[in-house]
């Protein structure tokens, strides 16, 4: 029933890129996750995050502060935090977290309890690049110096993944 | 944990209207569908679907063309019609029918089936106001007789809805 | 990976009925809603419901006195109504009408309101068998006069379902 | 809307405890399986599981010899593996794996790949104790020797829960 017709893409098809993180995040994480968000939105990538407080916050904010895009995907009903171009209320609790994950193109992580832990196991199952900053040393995690470098990682990963590239062309995945 | 400063809106949070209709679609629904995506372009607001084909390709198509934000909330994992600015791979199968009608500040109904009908009802339910083109007759759906009658009556609800209010304000709902 | 072996249905595996109704019913609800529970729970099928409180707690008090099986899929994370044999806590909110229906092979729904109608709906777009009592017009709905006679309809319906039938015959389904 | 009278239990409401592990496992693992399916069953144990084969149909199989009660909470709309009492069609994809956990008591984790290792971690994250043998080394996992010392610790688990003993009492949780 999808049209087969070529995709309509002018750029406006950007690679999306979660950020998982937790809500209860200490000063070291949050600038880590507002650099990644300045950095994700100067490279011109959608970012995907749970839409509430701690690292996803401050990645919005930074992304923000840039002019970058930012889908909070909440677990609630709410608004989640300022800084979202878009809210998607999934009111889903702890299962709203495969449906960020699977959505995104390539991961990062930051930090972590076990939400992200749940995020990157979730992540790795779909088959998503995992970028991590001091998180979970898990079989199949990158880990990365710097958020920066995270960031500049998991672009290259969403750019060669199927999901990004089938979307460019105008296909269905698989 | 969530930030109580004051939202940093500067316009980049626009309505989030959700359009609802069957995969399967005649031309006269259709060609309403895509009427109602460039309608809400025009009007700037940003445009949530289910993401497959039929009313939901067709008001993408619409908005697509008029540069629009589409945002598509699939059941599965793919990619969606050629015409999301953001893809959503909730891979919820029919219980991404909720998490659809939950993100939206108002919803515009264009023909349907069950589907259809189940969206409607999880709509109403939530308390976000349903205008309706030739679909279901529901106690609580207005029924309007063109396309852009319902998008401009769905702005408006849109913009005096608590879920926007809240959200332009920087206040979490409720 | 599931063995293909039969399965070795010894009579534990019972049709599986939705019974669905308002959280809000009246005194006519609730008694219907009661009748229903004991009629199901003496032709030996499995109650799936919401779990909570109104029809759901009634179906469920009519069962239990009966010593039947029922199963509440909560929209929360709690422990809903005191009848419950099995407490599936999904969290999911109104998300959970989607695995509710579907997990069921035929339908009763008593009274109801917009959830209700959801429900309906989702049951027969998974081409779910749906019997109601002063509930909902909707076409699709066959319309029965007591809760005894959607109860014994549901059960032929599961019966000759193709859920329960590929179930009992140890196949998957489809 | 729930009813605050005590609990008519009378013995049906049984500790609900998960089992998890992956659905390609080799002869190790399965045999662990099956020999925690049987433990659980003789004392009296409701097994939640994801439904499918690998670890999920040999704890069900050794169960269904014991005459225990299997639950299989399956993340497609299907039929599941041969040895399940009750199945419940979520159709959610990896989300599933949130409402599994939720829904135990207590949680056993028998080998693992990355799914599991999500549903240890949302476990987790829900405050559910997880007894695992030979699978990932997460600091809150209550590593044991066998698969009976795992059932006899989850079990006990189960019974100082405030979610069993909450419903035990006829009382909502939290």
């Amino acid at each position: 029933m999808i049209s087969p017709l070529k995709s309509r893409d002018d750029g406006r098809m950007k690679p999306q890129i979660a950020v998982i993180g937790p809500g209860n995040a200490g000063q070291p994480e949050t600038a880590d996750a507002e650099r990644a968000g300045r950095a994700l939105a100067r490279v011109g990538a959608v970012i995907l995050c749970g839409g509430k407080g701690g690292v996803m916050e401050a990645v919005c904010r930074g992304a923000w502060e840039e002019g970058g895009t930012t889908i909070g995907i909440l677990s609630d009903s709410g608004n989640g935090n300022p800084y979202l171009s878009i809210v998607i209320r999934s009111n889903l609790g702890n299962a709203r977290n495969a449906v960020l994950v699977q959505s995104a193109d390539a991961v990062v992580a930051l930090g972590g309890a076990y939400g992200t832990l749940s995020e990157i196991a979730l992540a790795l199952k779909s088959r998503r690049e995992v970028f991590g900053v001091t998180t979970w040393k898990i079989d199949g995690v990158v880990a990365c110096g710097t958020p920066e470098e995270a960031v500049f990682s998991a672009l290259s990963a969403a750019r060669r993944s199927p999901w990004y590239r089938s979307r460019q062309a105008g296909r269905e995945y698989p």
